[in-house]
């Protein structure tokens, strides 16, 4: 895995409830791995979405999700999921997210759109303009992550 | 199965994502499909959950799980999934719940404890009077449902 | 909802399961529902995959998911879920399927590719004569299921 | 948390897929934070599941659950979640698992029974002697891990 600038970085360990009767990772779970990441990285940078919502009413809703579903993993296996901003805008984020083997090899990626909405009303609405100078920020730092 | 009177039944069908690498249903799961037929003989006794939560700030919350795994069901079986009131109180509800095979193999049986909360506060309250009304009247019932 | 040829419904109910903290369906859960009408659609035409494993070693995997989330689903709603062949290859198969309130509002659509694979290597093979005359005579069928 | 002997301890994040519309974990997932620390357990022991699983043909099998859900936990918060050996007989085991807060509330706790069957038959049949070996060795061990 080339440390890609930007690139975000999260070990998921692969557990019973993962798998399925096919002996492997469920596919449906991989939203949940990426999810997973993704909240690690607003972490990373400082973001906690249930006091985030608390305080502002606002909360990040997934969009638009496209998966593609390379190679299985299994029970046991360590599993590498990355996070990227690929698009901005005023309340929506798109990312590109993959997920690799142990042995580097990539098993699942995707692009997964984020809107920012209104917790009450679920309508897209701005978002707050400090979480937005933090993601803007971490587009200039070339450390990878 | 015996009809037994009060005993509410409901169908359950195995899919993939019910299923572990084990090849049969990851044991986890049998409280969902419990709390689907509890559901379901809720609203079988004209009680909606979301509504009642809206108009009386109150909701169930399962405060005690005792689960007795038997037998294995694997994908695509379908299961007879049981609940019968055992004992009520004026916030809390224990019931006893089952789940058959087609064969009528007991596969799964528990005892679920609820108690009906503040959902704000998360403190047990005294459940409503309608609610209770209906509850008790499905106990003197001899009809199976 | 206009009832399409070759267009198969399926019910589903959403459980305390299906939600998340922000009151609604958690988007992950839309893959499941689409595989348990998926899952229908094919026992509707005769096809029980888990026979079908046992006879042939084959099964479908999930390749490639498109999903689009447009309106939220709340506890105790009563999605109307679709399944329809879009492309059909050798060994896959993509299909358009979508979530519908009670009230006819699209909620959730997607296209969800499946490969025909060896269940011990993984690998794409050929789907099983019969499997695919099942599938291409579901095609030639006006009547809406 | 007072540092037990034999008291293994796992640290557990709550994510969004974790929660329900009772702004809460879903009681059900406690189960699956309960066997993540199992598993993490059995790791440090230095026993794979998996591998075993391909080597000697037999696994580990949840036969009976016994929760409290005591108090709620909540979106991003982090749990330490608990393992340790209660009885230990020639194909069973009886673990008693916790999970605090991180201001040390205990929210839960449950006594799980895991029986180790031949995968192929799921009947229960005497742990591999190894296996057996490291268990009673982790039982002798005055260090908290």
């Amino acid at each position: 895995l080339s440390a890609q600038p930007h690139t975000f970085q999260w070990p998921i360990r692969v557990y019973w409830e993962d798998t399925d009767a096919g002996g492997i990772v469920f596919y449906a779970n991989y939203l949940k791995f990426f999810e997973r990441a993704r909240t690690e990285w607003l972490r990373h940078l400082g973001v906690q979405q249930h006091a985030l919502k608390q305080e502002t009413g606002g909360m990040f809703v997934v969009v638009h999700t496209d998966m593609r579903y390379l190679l299985p993993a299994r029970l046991d296996d360590v599993l590498c999921v990355t996070a990227r901003i690929r698009e901005m805008g005023g309340s929506r984020l798109v990312l590109e997210q993959q997920a690799f083997s142990e042995g580097k090899q990539l098993l699942c990626e995707g692009q997964i759109s984020i809107a920012w909405v209104n917790s009450a009303t679920m309508s897209p609405t701005r978002m707050p303009a400090t979480l937005r100078q933090v993601l803007l920020a971490s587009l200039d730092t070339d450390e990878p992550t």
